[in-house]
């Protein structure tokens, strides 16, 4: 279950990751969950939120670039974007950005 | 129908809308989609990429900031963003954040 991320005072980064999807499941979804385990144990790693309808959306939220690096080295996170590129993902976009404002009830 | 936006090279900047909805429905969709007519519309508007499941992402792209803040202040929208913290958002955050890479397929 994905909520609004509880991120803190900016400046921090966020990187956006919007996809669709071949038809393609095989083991996609043990991947997806593996990687929500994965990421909130690294270092810098300030939350998350995802939701997918016609497009997939995952944002998640980080203190400084370098912990982004760090995340998109790690082995595990490795194999898995090869299978993304080779089997799940008709097409992806990955943005990194930098959050300047922020504000909501 | 959402896709992936087609934005150029960065930077640019992205807005991050992440919602929970409440219940209540009256005038969400109609509203909703007036929003996407209109933003389409905006100078310095540059794509749109939306989906809900538990929590509702739409992430909008931008040539700058002075685009973003007028669509803010567009009077039409305004009506929505009142509509939307009385009746329909139970909880929202936006985060106004500086695309500074982008890569994918």
């Amino acid at each position: 279950m994905s909520v609004i991320a509880n991120t803190p005072k900016p400046p921090y980064f966020a990187v956006i990751f919007t996809s669709t999807r071949t038809e393609d499941d095989n083991g996609y979804g043990k991947m997806a969950d593996r990687m929500v385990e994965l990421v909130e144990q690294q270092p810098g790693f300030l939350g998350l939120e995802s939701a997918r309808e016609d497009v997939g959306i995952t944002v998640s939220y980080w203190a400084d670039l370098d912990s982004i690096k760090n995340w998109k080295a790690n082995s595990e996170h490795l194999d898995a974007q090869k299978a993304g590129r080779k089997s799940w993902y008709d097409s992806f976009k990955v943005r990194i950005s930098k959050v300047e404002r922020d504000y909501g009830i």
